[in-house]
C-alpha cells in the first residue's frame, strides 16, 4: 500500500486535501492568464452572435455563472444546450455565428462531445474549458482553456469547479479588454477565507446533523452557487436538497417551506443579494432556519451567518463555494459518510 | 354566498374542475388554430437567428417544452433568459436576430416586462403567449398568443399550463409548414386519459400517501414533465420534490437515492423514453421505489405503472401531465390540504 492509497483510505482526506489546495490553483490560473488572454484576443477580434453552453453536473453549474458573465457584462444573448436534442433526437441546428463553450472536468463526456462535433460542422465556433489537454473534447474544439486544476482524485468536484468558474471570468473579462483587476488578490482572499470559516463551519454542522430537508436559494451570479451546493450536498451528504433561484422561490415552491426546513441561501453584497431580501423575509415568515452565508449575511434574516470579505459581487461565487465545500465534507463526515466516494457514484459519468 | 363560493369552499373543487376543463380547452385552441397560423407565417418569412424563451414557474416548465420544439423541429438554437440580467444588472444585450417568447398566464410579471421592453429596444422581435389578451406583456409585445384556457382560480396551474403546451405546439408545427397533424384528435386521446387514469390515480395516492422524499425524472421532451410534477406536487402537498433530468441525475444526485425515496418518471414512447431505461434500471438497483407514468411505462422497471395510450412523442407531454394533475390533486386532498389554495402562496406572483 502507497503513502496515496493511506490517504485515500481516511475518509474525506482527498476531498478535504483538494479543497484547501484552491488558493494555489487560483494564484497558479492567474499567473497563467496569458493563455486564456490569446483565446479572448481571437473571440474578440470576431465576436459571436450569441453563445451556447454545454455542460453536466457542477460543470453546469459552472456553465449556469458564465452565463451571467456573457449577458452582463459583454451583453451577448446567451443559452444552456440541451445535447440531448442532437444526440437523442438528431437536431440540426445552424449554429452560424455561435460561439459553443463546453465545460467539461474530463473532457470525455460521450454526449458533449457529439454535440460539439455536430455544433463545430453546423457552422458554431467551438471552445472547451477542461482540466485535461489532450482529451477528445480539445481534439473537437477549435480552442482549448485548461482550467489548471491539477488531477482531482475525490468523486465529490470542489477544486475543479473553482478553477472552473475563475477560468470563465479571466475569460470573458479578457475578451472585454479587462486585466484580471477583480481577481489579482483572489487567492489570498481564498487562503483567508478556508482559514477563517473552519470554526463557523464545525459550528453549522453540529445544528444541521439531523436536517432532512433542506433547500437552497440565491439570485443572480450566487444562484450557481445555490445549485453547486445543492449538488454537493446531495452527493456527499445523501441530503434531499433542491435549489431555487429567489425568483422561482415565490412561484409555488415556497409552499413546502416551513419550521422543519433549512434553507441555505449566498448572499453575497450587491444587487443579487439585495434582491434576496424580499424572499428571505418570506422565508422566514414561514418559521423556516435560514443559514446564510456570504458578505451580506449579516443583513438578512437568519439563525445561523457565515460572513464573509467582500469581493466584486461577479467574482463572489469563487469565494462563496469554499465555505460550502467545508460544509459538505464536515457534514458528510458528521454523519458517517465518505464523501471522496459517495455510494454509487463514478469520477466519469458517460451520458449520451 | 354564491354557489361560486360554495365550491370554492369544497377543498380542490376548483383544481378539479379545471383539470376536467382541459379537453374542451384542447379542442377550442385547435379549432382557433388559424390565429396562430398567421403569427407562425410572419416568423417563417423572416426566420430569426435565435430564440430566447422567459418566463417563470409553470409557464418555465411550458418554455423548456418549447425549446425542445424549436430545436428539434426548427433547428434553431435556443436559450431561456433570465430575466435577472436586465431587472438586476441592467445588461444591454444586442438582440439583433432575436425572437424572444415569452411565456405568462397573467401577462402581468414586472420583471417580464421589463425584459420584453429591453430585449425590443435592443432589436428583438417580442411574441408573448398569455391566457390574458390586453395585459402589459401584450401591449410591450409584437405579437400576441392567447392560450384560450379560460379563467382559471385554482393557484395550482392545471389548463393554463396544458393549454400553452398545445399553443407552443402548434406555433412550431405551423412555422415548418404543418398543419396540427398530432393533434388533431388531440381533445378525445385528453379526455379518454382522463377517465382511463382516475382508478390508477386513487391506488397509487395510498401508496405515496406518507412519502417524504421524491425525485421526478425524464429526458427529452418529457424532462418539463417532470419538472412540472415537482412543482405541483411540491406547491399542493408540501413534499419535498426534485426534478432531475434522467442525464444529470447520473452525475451525482442518483447517490441521494435510495429504499426511501419515490421516483416519478414520465416515458412516453420514444428516443427520451429510450435513454431513461439506462437510468431507471439504476435507480431501480438502488432499491427505489419507482412510479412510471407513460405509454412506454409497461417496458421500465417500475412497481406501480399509469399506462397512457401512444402519441408522437412531441405532443406526449400534453397527455402525460394529466395524471400528474389528478394525482396531485388526489394527494393533496389525502394529506388533508386544500390545493386550490395552497399555504402562503398567491395567483400572480410579482418578482422584481
Amino acid at each position: 500500500m502507497t503513502t496515496e492509497d493511506n490517504a485515500a483510505s481516511t475518509p474525506g482526506a482527498r476531498m478535504a486535501a483538494e479543497i484547501a489546495e484552491q488558493p494555489a490553483r487560483f494564484a497558479e490560473l492567474v499567473d497563467n492568464r496569458g493563455d486564456i488572454a490569446t483565446v479572448a484576443a481571437d473571440i474578440a477580434a470576431k465576436p459571436p452572435r450569441f453563445v451556447l453552453l454545454a455542460a453536466r453536473g457542477s460543470s453546469n453549474h459552472a456553465a449556469m455563472y458564465a452565463k451571467y458573465l456573457f449577458e452582463v457584462l459583454l451583453g451577448l444573448p446567451v443559452g444552456l444546450a440541451s445535447p440531448s436534442v442532437t444526440t437523442l433526437y438528431g437536431a440540426e441546428q445552424d449554429m452560424t455565428g455561435v460561439l459553443l463553450v463546453t465545460v467539461s472536468q474530463s473532457g470525455g463526456s460521450p454526449d458533449l462531445l457529439q454535440f460539439t462535433e455536430s455544433a463545430r460542422r453546423r457552422g458554431a465556433r467551438t471552445l472547451v474549458l477542461t482540466n485535461t489537454p489532450g482529451s477528445p473534447l480539445t481534439e473537437a474544439s477549435d480552442d482549448t482553456i485548461h482550467i489548471r486544476a491539477g488531477e482531482e482524485r475525490a468523486v465529490a468536484a470542489t477544486k475543479s469547479y473553482s478553477n472552473t468558474l475563475l477560468a470563465l471570468y479571466l475569460l470573458v473579462d479578457a475578451i472585454r479588454g479587462g486585466d484580471a483587476e477583480h481577481v489579482r488578490e483572489i487567492a489570498g482572499t481564498a487562503e483567508r477565507t478556508l482559514g477563517q470559516c473552519a470554526d463557523d463551519v464545525r459550528q453549522t454542522v453540529a445544528r444541521y446533523r439531523f436536517a432532512g430537508r433542506v433547500v437552497t436559494t440565491a439570485r443572480g451570479y450566487s444562484y450557481p452557487s445555490a445549485a453547486e451546493a445543492a449538488l454537493k450536498l446531495a452527493e456527499t451528504s445523501y441530503l434531499a436538497v433542491r435549489a431555487y433561484s429567489g425568483a422561482d422561490l415565490l412561484h409555488g415552491p415556497v409552499a413546502a417551506i416551513d419550521a422543519d426546513t433549512a434553507v441555505l441561501t449566498l448572499t453575497s453584497e450587491g444587487k443579487g443579494a439585495q434582491a434576496m431580501h424580499q424572499v428571505l423575509n418570506t422565508v422566514a415568515s414561514r418559521g423556516a432556519d435560514i443559514l446564510a452565508i456570504g458578505s451580506d449575511a449579516e443583513r438578512v434574516p437568519a439563525s445561523t451567518r457565515i460572513a464573509l470579505t467582500a469581493t466584486a459581487e461577479e467574482v463572489a461565487p469563487l469565494i462563496e463555494i469554499l465555505p460550502v465545500q467545508q460544509l459538505a465534507l464536515e457534514l458528510a463526515l458528521a454523519r458517517g459518510e465518505n464523501p471522496d466516494q459517495p455510494r454509487g457514484l463514478a469520477k466519469v459519468t458517460k451520458t449520451y
